[in-house]
């Protein structure tokens, strides 16, 4: 029971900003910054789709609040993109449109987790899903993925190994972020089959589904969708992080309780956002997804080889370990090293326990700056 | 431990959408609708804050992640602004941007409750606050305010009565959203007093702040800093409901733990949606209140007159008793009987202990649309 002046004791194991310690030195380090750590682009949003093309006097409501749910245009397109990508039959009341995949990854937690249920977590992981399973007050339980070259069996292993009688649900994320990987269909498989066993719900985070350079995106949708909710985000999809949009699919049957906690968190996601977001599911979005597809594949081609390690399968990421480069500062002084020289990346640990790792984007900048980023890298790294 | 299918019981006592279950009958009526169920308003935001009006060019990073806290350049003219309106020093710490005022107060609750604690609410209030409450698994307890024409003591008395071991903090809205009401500042006086006996943390939602009609609104952050929170809302002051922003403002100590929920709710407010809150900053916002606020208390008080009740103070509403019109069907029947001429109106018991209310938005349409609207209003009343 927090009174003044105490906030809540449960949310000392909550991260706070992740990326931004060592930003500051990077700045005073005077030369170029290479915003690594952060997980945008450089692009700008499709023609069309951006907020000057949103015009009042075209929009009626443009400024006005949204049903909480989302539009029911954009509603509409969601779902049948979604039918059409998946194979199961998905209609507006499998969806809910919200501030992003993290306000929809919110609202998902928030309907299928109690105070002190566990959430087991597939490691790496996207950072802030720890800490959307513990504002709940729920734990999360990492389940660290191991080498991919094997079959399920071992992951199958770990998983079972971490179940116990709270054990609500499983969250997964492919294409990986931080890792770059897909994670295989037979995996995937593998992954339903024991959910269904164990009447465990499935998260899966599927923003990245548009940018797989090697490999096929599997939607775990496609294999339990009585069981699973898929999150997805303009952010990512089509250069849009800004806006604050994206949704989530799942059981028609469950989604009621999905709002209840999104309109208590947000309302709904931004009006014109979502209107974009409309715009861009007419064709434009896909064409864009198209072409930047092919500039990042190539540019985290180019990253991998320049410091010798594996080209990337999707997502804009690439997760190294760099063991062998710490000193007895350990990695706290690796990343100071690295922003005195203008590069930022972010620490492994906030991936899960992968203490002597660093992620970096090759999409925060235009392909000549990451160039030059990768280049302070290869030289930090030895490469 | 909610394993699939089913989603956490604790949300059953959380409220969906609250607004919207007449809203097919009265589309089905066939004449003009009058939407005076939703708490928005007809006026487009001010000129140079338009989607229209960002320019892609002109502003770097339009369209990409902001700072979770919110951006620089806008903390710093909401802190400014909040100095001098409450004369206490603000400075960039003491504030966090929000998905509107929502998200606001979802950080807040999420900061400062643990499942199973209590907070008072007083009533009549605004519906969302006691299902945010719910969705951090803590209890609301409604605190009905008494009569405005005498002292504080009935209230204190009433808030004494419900305080219990677990109560973390007291909610109130002024100007008030439903009844129009502005709290004097001897109650507020007296509440931040008990509060600062109790060791109980203020949550004050001051959306309204902008639209007062006679009276004075008195922050509660004037009067205890040290223990207030302050929700703010460009929704209401400036006409943006769609664009969700929003601040909270508070002691500097406890804003790292709101920050914390923040961006495990929602990451930051839209990009765009700050841009055009600091624009509006620059004294366009305030311009454009002025003049809304004449209109608003125009029409406030002309329906206020058809209608046979008092002016309102503040806010956007009337909160009306009708229990004198009831017959067998109750309250629902006689939403049914406004909703079959056209008049959406949100229910009573959305705010509190309430079957007899309803609530009315009197700047949701243009005056000519709410003048008809009334009169409609006017003759189920036999006013």
């Amino acid at each position: 029971m927090p009174r003044h002046p105490a906030v809540s004791p449960s949310l000392g194991d909550v991260g706070g900003s992740v990326y931004s310690a060592h930003a500051a030195r990077a700045a005073a380090s005077g030369g170029e910054v290479y915003p690594f750590h952060v997980g945008d682009t450089w692009l700008e949003p499709p023609e069309g789709c951006r907020m000057e093309d949103l015009r009042t006097d075209e929009l009626p409501g443009l400024h006005r609040y949204a049903a909480p749910r989302g539009r029911a245009d954009l509603l509409g397109r969601v779902a049948a993109r979604v039918a059409e990508r998946t194979g199961v039959p998905t209609t507006p009341d499998h969806v809910l449109v919200t501030t992003g995949a993290t306000g929809g990854l919110g609202a998902v937690l928030g309907a299928i987790v109690d105070p002190g249920d566990d959430v087991l977590v597939l490691a790496p992981y996207w950072p802030l899903i720890v800490g959307i399973v513990r504002c709940f007050r729920a734990r999360p339980v990492p389940v660290p993925v191991p080498d991919p070259a094997g079959g399920p069996e071992e992951l199958l292993e770990r998983v079972r190994a971490r179940l116990g009688p709270r054990t609500s649900a499983i969250y997964l994320g492919t294409p990986n972020n931080p890792t770059g990987r897909v994670l295989p269909r037979s995996w995937l498989e593998a992954l339903a089959e024991l959910a269904r066993r164990e009447d465990l719900w499935i998260v899966a985070d599927d923003v990245y589904e548009d940018y797989v350079y090697a490999g096929e995106h599997v939607p775990a949708r496609s294999l339990a969708p009585e069981r699973t909710f898929s999150a997805h985000s303009v952010s990512k999809a089509w250069g849009m992080a800004g806006n604050r949009c994206g949704w989530v699919v799942g059981p028609a049957e469950a989604m009621p309780a999905l709002a209840k906690v999104g309109i208590h968190a947000f309302y709904s996601a931004p009006t014109a956002a979502q209107v974009s977001a409309w715009r861009a599911l007419d064709g434009r979005g896909d064409r864009w997804a198209t072409e930047a597809r092919e500039r990042y594949r190539a540019t985290g081609a180019r990253v991998a080889r320049r410091l010798g390690v594996r080209e990337p399968e999707g997502s804009t990421f690439l997760f190294l370990d760099v063991a062998d480069r710490l000193d007895g500062r350990g990695l706290d002084g690796f990343l100071d090293a690295c922003a005195d020289r203008g590069l930022l990346l972010a620490p492994g640990p906030s991936f899960g326990p992968y203490p002597h790792h660093v992620r970096l984007c090759f999409t925060c900048a235009p392909p000549d700056v990451v160039d030059r980023g990768a280049a302070v890298l290869a030289d930090l790294l030895g490469a």
